[in-house]
Parts: structure tokens; C-alpha cells; sequence
């Protein structure tokens, strides 16, 4: 019966068709191929350029560039997406991520229709390419934002033209916004390095994009303040030019640099890769996970982490949320810790804003930003979604009530110590930041009159739709656990529970049950927000996401298996999985509980995400759209912690394999307490080999 | 610079002109005519059947017939309201009370066209009378619900023919409904008794229609359930016909009918008589406000409350809410004590209900109903607003959280205590509610981690356009009242104080502060609801209806008159002003500080509510039009204890004069502990006689 209720998901996977080494997708009459390491897709259509955008996105953690064609401009969603650089536009209330001007921009003139077309992406290099058949000549650009040195991304032009042609390239600075401008004083300059430069409206930041390339052009063109460079080209032509963002000019050999940074995705491959036998479509589109979670990565930094949209623009206005803590961390406190440890050195250098926001709120510690942005300050404003009805804001409650935010923190930041066995965080900033949001939690809490336990009124848990809760299971266990870690013990209140069955939050079990068709049939706009009062959802048991599933994965120790079942049972059904953070939690504990078939489909959502494109793009009328790091994360997570079943016990790796149908063997590595697992897990056995780091 | 924020308010009375003994008001281009004890409108206007039924309404306590003409039918809203009779009709999930057939159906044929038609009201003796002038005949219908025998309504008909004509008289059948039908097994039955008998769909009521008259009908007609009488007309013809309702079949003789009824009336103002003297229009609307107080108080019955809407209908489901205790109770706690005491019988009487009440949503005590049905039954629904641009119920949270009610019932009924000294109500039952009010307080109570102050969280307050909000000022005041008069001492969060200004919640102070212009500028639609999430109200300061101001009403003893001022100065340009409760709780407090220049218009406000028909119609897309007892009460509350000053000192009873302009004098009588104190006030002076009552 569960079964016949998950095949819309196995729906999901259908389009797949397999061919020997390739993988077919048809996405709106388009064929994308594949194999494990390269998607190609093949045809030229300017009006799914959003799509491809992210699709095709290259990145190095210091900056996204969208996987937009080099001739397009900002009408096509152009982003050099620049990492933790943050700017409030005039007449906006909030900040979102700075967009570099664009140095890639190059086409062709006089080179007549297009006859073919494709557009590549190389997954195990992060290299985007693409090739087209004009009438008059052949066009091959590749790109990479460098891995050795993140400053830089590097173009190579190949023109082969029958007739004579034109190429134009240069900076364009035009740059897409989605609530700009954000740069002003901007200066262009030509000759042998081509610059503009800027600086930001709210903070006078500089930016500045540096061009150098390897031919000397024939003429200068300035547009406004974009500047470009004109060849006339009558035989083969090779152009290899540099693009250096907020640094020094530099020229650059193409061949060394790409070598270069093709030998650090190497190390990063060895480090991370993990091998699925019996199951290319899932070794595809787990690569591709772990490929989006390398390309955002910010390996250039000491303290920063990573958006919920990654570097794929300023959707969510680059914000970082939990997604960061509890859907990223695991990946990378298991495979490259020292970054993992960057992330969380974000949160400790933002305490000050945390212990700003509780102040606000009148309340003690430390209470994290729900959409953090720069040095750790709350981006959330009272208003996260546009009523489609009557076009005004929603008073929404994200910022102010997600309480649950600061203890997914401590939560990574023990997990994190537990399983590096690295204690220097903790030591210098991660104890108090955990004393902080204890005391935060502490103040927040309120007891029945005559009793101690601690109850956590009107929040938000991870399901949105249902705004303004009393004690919300996970959000009261996180709670819990915050207060443990940081050595405080208090009762904390325990959910309700009803034939096995966790009530989500205090009265949960009295909203309306209904179908999720149901509920879908009250729509009367397909963009209309389900949650807050006037939604669809908020008078039902309808949820966003994972909630009580979220809080059986990540404390599963505490409940039974019948416990788990029973709930999946219950709210998966009732679940819209309106969030990319919900398939993964799912085919987690579907894992645990032995139902690797169920699991399945979950993993395919999540793991396909970004190459289908199928996700929610509107909440309301706000675009959601771009790529999702914390779907890719847990496809990670679901493959080794859930098919693979990864658990360390006293210290040692343990796994409890569950392999899904067509799966016959994984290996992977994983790095715990500075000792580098290489483990082989079958159906039924496993073997694991261990090689202390350096 | 406040009196010009409350020209609006004084423009209401513009229309007023004064003509010796009359007052002309002009009411969408009617003409109403009035002197202290009659209101007359002339012209035959059927499409404004809804005022003239609420303006003209006439009653008993025990039935309520609107004001609508004897030819009307069920699409004019023709009602012979029933107190206290609820039922809840196929598919629907609320009740409401119940109408019965139209005994008091009478019609002309043959009569021409109308030359001339007026309606009367005398609200000395409670007579409805019509008079209409057609081609062929001269009508004239009066009509009186027995206040000596209340379940009896009389009639009498006078037709003067110039040409033969036919009358049509007898029991409709077609009963206009809200939310029906209600009635089921209709039977009809001629002869010398008309007979229309039902039962109620829901419990099986038994409801009964009889009518007798004094003269041989030539003929009965029936029309489905309906049955009427018919006469042929050659000469002058005067019918009396007495209509029983739920009871045997009488023939009474109409004159000394009226003069029973008369004297019960007679008697009523002997007891309650306000004599202004210099304000001949407050002395009419104030004569009207008690008038309709006098209509509909339960005098028949031994444990019998008030609805809303007093008996003009099925608004608000002819349910009782904290009105009665508030806004009622004063009137007729010092006027008519004995009925002040069947009022408050009916809430002892309901503890069972609010008991359940509690329990259902996991307190402890008793919670009582925020719309009170027969027996104390909860007639509140989750959703009490439908969304205009989605015609979806709102869900809204007067039932579950508008919990100052049980407090409200408690105030009620220590005041009565206080002010009459009888403590058998308490002693039967008032303190056994008052502890299970307290003991429900309690449960309902946080406190902050390691303090025992209670706090009242998720709770709304009189402003209903602000819902779930953490500490409301008065809720809290009433709930530590509720306490006290408990006998448990527990310390309660007190508001926060901003420059003498008291918050009506927690965080109101950072809510958008604008001005009612801009928030209804914010208006798609004139009939959308302005509260909850959704609402143009809900994020800003803009209140519905006095709250913080009702908290120094009932508990002016707590602060001094500076901060009574700065409350008045601050929230009374913040409130719409969309509730008939706000009005006079301003006037009352404008009183109380001595600026009885800016009561005056407050008091016009309340006093005129239910001549002008000024008020809110719509709710979203309910209906909320009819009569408005809470401001009829307001009017005499603001009269005696607003500008005449009275209160209670030791037992005494004191007078602190603050006559607007044009009043001279002011004569009223009061029952204090069972003396009556007939109380002369002037401007400068005061005066009081005391009787002993029997």
C-alpha cells in the first residue's frame, strides 16, 4: 500500500532511458545526454536559458558563473556570481549577493543561422564548453573558474569560419539583478587589459573585473560601460583569455592553468568519489551532486559558508540557512573537514550578530539568522512571500520564530567535533556560541505554572506551512540537545504521541486530515503560498517538508524502529515536499528502516534535482529558482549514510549495508578522526581499509 | 489638536437639525422624524426593508419582531425572532436561533396605488404602527409584543375603504433564514384558530404559531404551509388578532391588552428614566438605546442572556458574547437587578459547557464560549470570516484563544455583587465559576524559565484585528482579576509603559505606525477583513475596536489620569473604531479625564448606532447588520457613569458631574443594596433622594 502511494515519485525517473554509456533526459522536448562525468544537451533554445543556467553552472567556491551562453546579457539571467559579497540596492529593505560583470561575454558577427548546436558540461573537471555550427563558421568556447587560483576564470575561443567573421568580446557590465543595481561609479577602460570597475551602493565596496587575453585585437568598442574587443577573423583563430575578479591582472597560460586546476578536481575526486556498481543513472546524478557541492566549496576563505542557492545567483538572497548545517556539513566533515571546519568558523565569527538579533527580540544568547549573510547578519525580513491575490507582502514568521535555527548549528558543531575528534573549534569560540544558544533557548522557553519542563511556544519548525506552533517536536529536541551539549540539563517538553505516531506540534492532530489532492484542488492560483493563515495547508495536516521525519533522522537513537516506520507511515503521504531539503530525510529513514526500495525514488528527487529542474519555482510570486546544495548534499548522505548505512560506534566505523535493487557495490572514502576509510560495501558484507592522513 | 482628529466623528450628528419637538434625520435620503419618545419614516421604501427591520423592531425578550411591514414577506427579512431557541440546520456546522412563522401577515387587495405611507415607532410603550394611504383605502396596522404575556404579540387592523377591497391576514409560512431551514413536519391548519406547527430539524423543538381574532373570516386560503384568513371589505373594518407563540391558542381583547402591556412599559421607565435636560437629541437616543435594552431583556425567563444582536435576527448566530457582561450588566445591574440576576444565572448555568470547553483544548477549569448558544454551548467556529478574493474561510481565532471572556463573566458578576450586595449568586454557583474561571487562567499560564509571573501567551484581545498575540493588556488585567476575586494570589505580567503609553501586547510597539488613511488606502476590496495574517491591519498599529482603552475603563483605579490622556491621545487616532464597543469605552474614558467635549461625540455615536444604521454590514463576507444592545448600553453607561460621574465609595454612592455643553441637568434613578437613589445632576451640583425598595 506505501508503495502504490510513492509511484508519482518513481514517476520522476521514468524519462530516463539508458544507452550503453550515456543516459538520455527529455526535458521539455529536449534531449540531455549523459554519462557519469559530462551532460550534453544538444539544440539551441535562448528561452530556457534560466534552466540551463543553472544546469550547466561552473564554479570554484569563490565564484558562480551561470551556465549561460557567452552572447547572452543580463535580459538571459548572466550571472559571475560573487561569494559572500552582499549589497542593499536603494529602496530595498534587504541585501542579496553581488553579480561580477561579466568578462566571459564573446559572439560572433556575420556568421549566419545556427545549423547545430551543444552545450557540455564536464563534471569531473567543472569545465563548460560549448560548440556551434554557424552558416559561416564553426564556434567552440570552453571555460573554467580556476580551482588553483580562485581569483581567475579562464576562456578559450576556437573560431574556424568559412567566410569571414567578427568576433566581439570583452566585459559586459550589464549586470543581471534581481533587485539592483548594486554597483555605481562605474569605469571601463580599454587597451591590453580591459577593466571595469565599480563599487558597490550600500558599502563602497570595490569590484573590479580584469581582463588579459593572448592576440592583440584589431579595434576597441565601449558600450556604456561595457568594453570589448574586436577581431576580424578570416582563418582559424584561438584566443585564450583571462578573467580575474576583484585582483590583480594577470596573463596566464591556458594549458598550464587548466592542468592546474583539472589536478586539483583530481585530488578532490580522490578524496570524495564514491563508485556505485550496477546503477549509472545513480552514479550520474550522485557525481553531479557531489560536483555542485566542489564547484560552491569556498576553499578560498577561512570563514565562510555556502548559500542555499549556492553560487547560482541571488535567489534567497544568497543567504545562508540550516540547509548549510544539517544537509552540507556531513559531506564535508567527512570528506575534506578542514572546510567543513571553514563553514562553521562562518557561524562562530557571527555570533555578535546572533546575540544582536536575541537582543532585539528580547531575549538572552545567541539567536542565528534564519537567511544569514554577511559577518553572520540576519537577510530575513517580516515579509518572505507576495500574496498572488492581492499582490501585498505576507507577514511570514521565518525570521523571527525558526528558533530552531541556532541549535542546528550547535547540533553540526558538535557533530562535526564527534566525529573529527577536533576539539580547536569548540576551544576557541564553538563552546561559547553552543553556552550562547543554550541560553538563548533558556530564555525563550516557558514552564507551566508548578512545573520545570521547558516548552518552546509559537515557532516555526522545519514545516513552514504551518507558522506560529507550540512545541514543535524537532525544534524542542534540537532544544534539547543544545541544552545537553552546552551541559545545561532541563526537562524539555516530549511530543504526544499517538498509536506511534509523533504529533508534529501541540494540536496537529486536530487540523483537517485530508489528501494532498485535496488540498491542491483548493487552489485557485497554481502560485499561491499553501502556508500562513490564508493557505491552503494551514488548516490542514498538509506539510511542507520533512518535520518529525527530519527529527527521526537526525535523532534517530532515540525511537524505535516501529517508531520510525510508523511515522513515514503517517506523513509521507501528507507530506507536499515543497522544499529540496524533504526527499533526502525521507529516503534517509527509509534507509534506516530497511525500506531501501522506498528510499529509492527519494534519492532519485534528490539526487536529479538540479539536472531535471524540477523543483518549486515560485512561493508566491517570489522566485525560487536556481540550484539546490543541500538536495546534492543529501544525495550524498542518503547514498553512504543511508544505503551504504555509515555509522560510527565508540569511535568505530561501522555500516550496515542496505543497498538498493540494481546496486551490487559502492566504494567510498571518508576521513574520520584523521584516519581515511576506504570502504567497499556489497550487498550483504562490507570491508573498509584505513590510511592515516597528514 | 484632538478635537480636530475627532471631526469626523461629530460630523454623524450633522444631519440632526432640530424642529421644537422633533428631530429631522435624514438617512440616505429618508426622512426620519422623531421626538423624545417616537421615531416616524415616511415613504413606502421596500428596498430598504433591512433598516427600517432593525430601526422599527419591536420585542418583548421573548420574541423579537423586526420592523418590517405586515405585506413583507421572507425576502425582506420579516422575523418573529425567538430568544434562546437554537438549531442547526442540514449541513451546516453552527447554529441559530430560530424564527417563527409570521402570525402578524396582513395584506391589502384591491387597494390601489400607495399615496402616502408612514411607519411609527413609539418607543415609550413599544407600538409598531403603519399608516398607509391607497387609492382605494386608508390602512392602518399597529401592533405590540405583550410585555405582560410574552408569549403573545397583538395586532390591530383598521381598514377604511372608499372602494371595496379584500384583506388578507393569517400565519406565513415562509420563514426567512440565515443558515436554514430550521422547521421540519410543517402542519397548517384554518378555522377559528389559525395553526402553523414545525419542529426544530436538529432537536425536534416544538414551534407553534396560533392566531384567533374577533371577527368572522368569509374565507381561508392556503398557500403550501401557510394559511390565512380573507375578508371582503365594504365599510370601515377594524380586526384584532392576538398571535401565541409556543403556547395555547387565546382570544384576549386587544385594549386591555394594551394597557397591560402599557403599564408594564410605564413601569420599566419609572424605574430607569434618564431625564436630560438642554439636549433633546441625546435625550431621544438615549431614550431609544433603553428602549430596545427594555425590548429584548429576558424577563419571562429565570436563566436567560442576551444575544449581540439582541432579537433583530440570526446575525451572529444569536449568540451571547462578553457584550452582556460588559457592556448590559451595568444597566441593569443598577436599574433592574432582579434581571441583572436571570443574566448572569445563564452563564452559572452554562459552566458546564465552558468546563468542556477547557477540556477539549487541555486546560484546566473553565473556559466559556466566545459565542454562547442554549445551555452554554460554544457556537464559535474556527473560521469567522470568508476571504473576498478566494471565498475561503479565514481561520480565525476568537474561539480558541479570545480568552478574556471567562474573566469578563467574573467581572460581571462581582460587580453585581459589589453593586447590589446580594450574594446569592455567588453563593449558588457565581463563586464556583469564578474559581473554575481562575483555576482555567492558570492552566492557560507560562512562566519564564526560573519566574513565577504569569503570562498569558497566543491569546487575542477586544482588538480582534491583532490575533495570537503574547500579553495583551487587558487580558491580562482581567485574568489577574479573575484571581483575585478567586482568592489566589499569583503575580501577573503587567504591559510594558512607553512615555505613559501602555502596550496592548507584546512587540504592538514595533508594529508599522500609520494612520488609518494609509491602511485603508491598502484596501483592494471596501469589504475585506482588515484582520488576521492577511489583513491590511494585522502589521500595522491600527486597532479595531478600544482595548487598551477598555483596560482604563474597567480599571481606572490603577492608573492616574495622566496616563488614562496619553492612552486616549495615542490610540484613539490608531483605532477604526469598527466595533459598536469601541465608541462608548472612548466616550466612558474622555469622561474620566475630564474632556467631556470629546466624549460628546462618542456618546452620539453609540447612542445613534441603531437609528442611523450606521455601522459595519460586512465582516469579509458576512453579515454582520442588526441592532447593537452593547452600544444601546454603551449609551446609558457613558450617560450616568461618563458625564454624570456616578461610582461606589465605601458603599456610598458619589457623583462627580461633568456635563457636556448643552446639557443642564440630568435626573436618573438607581437601585444601590436595594435602596433606590433617585439622583439629580447638574453642572457644578448634585443631588440624591433614597427609597427603600421592597
Amino acid at each position: 500500500m506505501r508503495l502504490s502511494k510513492l509511484n508519482h515519485k518513481v514517476a520522476i525517473s521514468i524519462p530516463l532511458c539508458y544507452v550503453t554509456f550515456n543516459v538520455k533526459l527529455r526535458i521539455k522536448q529536449k534531449v540531455i545526454m549523459m554519462n557519469v562525468w559530462r551532460i550534453e544537451q544538444e539544440g539551441y533554445e535562448a528561452s530556457e536559458a534560466a534552466d540551463s543556467g543553472n544546469r550547466f553552472l561552473i564554479g570554484n567556491g569563490f565564484v558562480g558563473v551561470r551556465g549561460t551562453l557567452e552572447e547572452y546579457g543580463a535580459d538571459k539571467q548572466v550571472a559571475l556570481n560573487l561569494a559572500g559579497i552582499y549589497d542593499r540596492a536603494e529602496g530595498h529593505t534587504w541585501r542579496e549577493p553581488v553579480n561580477a560583470p561579466n568578462g566571459l561575454f564573446a559572439k560572433l558577427e556575420h556568421m549566419g543561422n545556427i545549423i547545430k548546436h551543444k552545450q557540455i558540461l564536464d563534471i569531473r573537471h567543472g569545465i563548460h564548453s560549448r560548440e556551434t555550427m554557424y552558416e559561416h563558421a564553426f564556434l567552440k568556447i570552453e571555460r573554467f573558474a580556476s580551482m588553483a587560483t580562485p581569483h581567475i576564470i579562464h576562456q578559450r575561443i576556437i573560431v574556424e569560419p568559412k567566410n569571414p567573421v567578427t568576433l566581439i568580446c570583452g566585459i559586459d557590465a550589464d549586470v543581471w539583478d534581481i533587485n539592483g543595481p548594486h554597483l555605481i561609479d562605474i569605469h571601463s577602460q580599454g587597451g591590453d587589459v580591459l577593466n571595469v570597475s565599480a563599487k558597490t551602493h550600500e558599502k563602497n565596496q570595490p569590484i573590479s573585473v580584469c581582463e588579459t587575453c593572448d592576440k592583440a585585437h584589431d579595434e576597441i568598442r565601449n558600450m556604456g560601460h561595457s568594453v570589448f574587443r574586436v577581431f576580424y577573423i578570416t582563418g582559424r583563430f584561438v584566443l585564450d583569455r583571462t578573467i580575474t575578479i576583484n585582483a590583480e591582472a594577470v596573463s596566464t597560460t591556458y594549458d598550464v592553468a587548466l592542468e592546474a586546476h583539472k589536478s586539483i578536481w583530481e585530488k578532490l575526486w580522490r578524496g570524495s568519489a564514491v563508485k556505485i556498481m550496477g546503477d549509472e543513472n545513480a552514479q550520474l546524478s550522485l557525481n553531479y551532486s557531489m560536483y555542485h557541492l566542489h564547484s560552491i566549496a569556498p576553499r578560498h576563505a577561512d570563514s565562510l559558508s555556502i548559500a542555499a542557492r549556492g553560487l547560482s545567483g541571488q535567489v534567497y538572497k544568497g543567504a545562508v540557512f540550516w540547509d548549510t548545517e544539517i544537509f552540507l556539513m556531513p559531506f564535508f566533515t567527512r570528506t575534506e573537514p578542514h572546510l567543513a571546519k571553514k563553514l562553521m568558523r562562518y557561524r562562530i565569527n557571527g555570533l555578535d550578530g546572533a546575540l544582536a538579533k536575541a537582543k532585539a527580540y528580547g531575549y538572552n544568547g545567541a539567536f542565528f539568522p534564519w537567511e544569514s549573510q554577511d559577518g553572520g547578519v540576519e537577510g530575513c525580513t517580516d515579509f518572505n512571500v507576495i500574496d498572488v491575490f492581492t499582490n501585498r507582502p505576507v507577514r511570514t514568521n521565518f525570521r523571527d520564530k525558526q528558533i530552531h535555527i541556532s541549535g542546528d548549528i550547535v547540533y553540526a558543531l558538535c557533530q562535526y567535533m564527534d566525529w573529527t575528534g577536533d576539539e580547536t573549534l569548540w576551544k576557541t569560540g564553538g563552546m561559547t556560541l553552543a553556552k550562547a544558544c543554550a541560553e538563548f533557548y533558556l530564555s525563550h522557553a516557558y514552564c507551566r505554572v508548578g512545573s520545570n519542563v521547558l516548552e518552546f511556544t509559537d515557532v516555526v519548525g522545519p514545516d513552514e506551512y504551518h507558522e506560529r506552533v507550540d512545541n514543535n517536536a524537532f525544534t524542542n529536541r534540537i532544544a534539547a540537545y543544545t541544552l545537553e551539549r552546552a551541559g545545561m540539563t532541563y526537562p524539555v517538553r516530549k511530543p504526544r504521541v499517538k498509536n506511534g505516531v509523533i504529533e508534529q506540534f501541540d494540536g496537529y492532530f486536530r487540523l483537517e486530515d485530508c489528501s494532498l489532492d485535496v488540498v491542491k484542488s483548493r487552489l485557485k492560483d497554481e502560485r499561491e503560498y499553501w502556508g500562513t493563515v490564508n493557505g491552503v495547508a494551514f488548516t490542514t495536516g498538509i506539510i511542507k517538508q520533512a518535520d518529525v521525519v527530519t527529527l527521526l533522522s537526525l535523532f534517530g537513537e532515540d525511537y524505535p524502529m516501529e517508531i520510525k516506520k510508523a511515522n513515514l507511515a503517517y506523513y509521507e503521504p501528507r507530506t507536499e515536499h515543497g522544499s529540496s531539503l524533504s526527499a533526502c530525510m525521507h529516503a534517509l529513514l527509509f534507509c534506516e528502516t530497511g525500506e531501501s526500495e522506498l528510499a529509492y525514488p527519494f534519492f532519485v528527487e534528490t539526487a536529479e534535482i538540479d539536472i531535471t529542474g524540477k523543483s518549486k519555482q515560485f512561493a508566491g510570486l517570489v522566485y525560487i529558482g536556481g540550484t539546490h546544495p543541500a538536495a546534492n548534499g543529501g544525495a550524498w548522505l542518503t547514498a553512504i549514510h543511508g544505503f551504504c548505512g555509515l555509522k560510527v560506534k565508540n569511535g568505530e566505523l561501522q555500516i550496515a549495508p542496505r543497498l538498493p535493487g540494481a546496486w551490487e557495490k559502492v566504494t567510498f572514502t571518508v576521513i574520520l578522526r584523521g584516519v581515511e576509510h576506504r570502504v567497499t560495501v556489497t550487498k550483504d558484507g562490507w570491508d573498509a581499509s584505513a590510511y592515516p592522513k597528514d
